[in-house]
């Protein structure tokens, strides 16, 4: 420890003696000021990943009328679209899609399912802010993950502001939920998703222990936007560290108003991290030491544990806000797919 | 995801046209300018660890010679040791000093042991730059845990620089380690400890395997001292947010050194990450969100997955370095050993 810790320990031992808590002298509103700075890249992840590090934060503008928010998805859609053929290839799987409840989805399939996978299913709720990557955009992780574990993946495919704002998302993932546990037994199901797609499988299984349904067997919400409100230490700490999210405002800010449409961001519904995790299947959580929501991930992981959940967390040196989804092609992408699929293989059933 | 995403993507997309790689444009090199800010005391946490995390960094001083040292050492005890009346009467233990093999120790009983962890054991390598807290002070953190675990605890006194430089630490510890594991089935023991300790605790693991010794049952490496040379991403990203540590130099390059006494500071076993975690036991690792060690603790935790080790990884908000260890009074510093002693419990013989 360092010499800090001494002095404060003296403080308070001094202050002890004098009958005074030491610690109430210091204001606790006082903010923490930050000098400028320069922080390298660090040596200590793959060279690929070096590469994602070093780039440079790009600020993609924040659309201020429905058609902006259309056209932005859809140039963003057109990339992420782009993709989706070498990944498929990587991959080995085959997309079709499908309409399950009436909801649009994707059914992803892998060309080799072992037995032991055959009763299984993965649910996916894609990322992208809930108004980004409808369609075939959604579908680049559903994509690694199906790759990955092996397993048949259901992509859906939920209706988005600015058409369509809460509760729009959810009841289509609900829909398609109440569908596929007629299907299969929902112990063998297990739901992910990263970023909003991580915020979703959180609501999506506080939901269901509202309604009565039953639960999955496991659930990896990564890196989950859990708390659409800018609350949580590392919105601040990791602000302009990390290069994908880059701040709250004002995209995120954004992006929270339009699809909430006037409703309170705190409400659970919108913002998981201040729901109920009791009761909650074993659940797996990935984020990085860069991401901006390293906090929405931590927090959770805390609660989860407070409510006797088994609940494992995987913090990736150096990453940015889903690095591990954005560049399929590093191995710590690969190793953080694989503990995935490894924690689904050891809790979901047969 | 935010624009960045879809605009890396389009970039990714038009180099795949073109044939080139896209992030070859990018140097890896280049370091991210952050300019200055200030960042809030984080609401959520508890109103105790809200003061923690308000206090100001305070830089006390890097001595030059032996005999700044020795000075240095003094006053740090007596602070630590000013703790150590009220942390026995809070947790209920009673302290006597013991030699085993030679080697200062002191045995920590809990008052009350339940039936099932009588012939359990937890040893203690305790904190402090490999320098600081000999004697009495090196006990607050082993009073803690054997409290909240019931456990007995015996805390190595190990001998440290200026006068005892490495490998005297280890071999100190590694003795101890020699007569407990005749004492009581190794799957009953544990080894814990922070910073320092933490390191200290992997490192004994990796010696032990080197020298055919038996292993313990499960350990705890809180925020561990794993790479004694800057390297981590968080010993910069987190420079001047921890307002423990605040950064690496010039007092943990210094005391870093002077444990060293000119050995390579990577070799691995003074910075234990470079080591091997094959064969580990069950690990329960902690940190915080802004603890400069939080890249020393998730390089190790990823280590340890990638040798398929039992490892879970616990991440406080708002933390700074061992502030689970610096005020045991949070509900937070009550939730992290509570964790561990649950692991402990889990994965421990009987």
């Amino acid at each position: 420890m360092h010499p800090y810790l001494l002095l404060t320990s003296s403080l308070i031992a001094i202050a002890r003696l004098l009958g005074q808590p030491a610690l109430a002298q210091v204001s606790e509103e006082a903010p923490l000021t930050v000098g400028a700075r320069t922080v390298p890249v660090p040596d200590t992840v793959s060279p690929r990943l070096r590469q994602l590090i070093a780039r440079k934060y790009v600020n993609g503008g924040t659309p201020q009328t429905p058609e902006g928010w259309r056209a932005l998805v859809a140039t963003a859609s057109s990339a992420e679209v782009a993709r989706v053929p070498s990944l498929k290839a990587q991959f080995d799987v085959e997309v079709e899609p499908k309409l399950i409840a009436g909801v649009h989805c994707f059914i992803v399939t892998p060309r080799v399912i072992p037995a032991r996978h055959r009763d299984r299913l993965l649910v996916h709720v894609h990322g992208g802010a809930y108004v980004l990557f409808p369609g075939v955009a959604a579908t680049p992780e559903a994509i690694i993950m199906a790759g990955v574990s092996h397993t048949r993946v259901i992509s859906i495919d939920y209706r988005m502001p600015p058409d369509f704002p809460y509760p729009a998302a959810m009841d289509d993932a609900m829909a398609v939920w109440k569908v596929v546990v007629t299907q299969q037994k929902p112990k063998n199901i297990a739901i992910f998703g990263t970023s909003t797609g991580g915020g979703m499988t959180l609501a999506m299984v506080q939901r269901a222990k509202e309604e009565n349904l039953p639960l999955p067997g496991a659930i990896a919400p990564g890196t989950p936007w859990s708390d659409l409100t800018k609350t949580g230490d590392s919105y601040f700490v990791n602000e302009s560290i990390d290069n994908i999210l880059g701040a709250y405002e004002p995209f995120l800010a954004a992006a929270a108003n339009l699809y909430a449409n006037g409703r309170d961001l705190k409400d659970p519904h919108l913002s998981p991290v201040n729901g109920e995790f009791k009761g909650f299947p074993p659940t797996i959580l990935t984020t990085g030491t860069r991401d901006l929501f390293l906090s929405n991930t931590v927090r959770v992981h805390r609660k989860l544990r407070e409510a006797n959940v088994i609940a494992e967390l995987e913090v990736f040196e150096g990453q940015s806000h889903a690095d591990y989804i954005i560049d399929a092609t590093t191995p710590e992408s690969k190793e953080a797919f694989e503990e995935i699929a490894k924690f689904f293989d050891t809790h979901l059933g047969r």
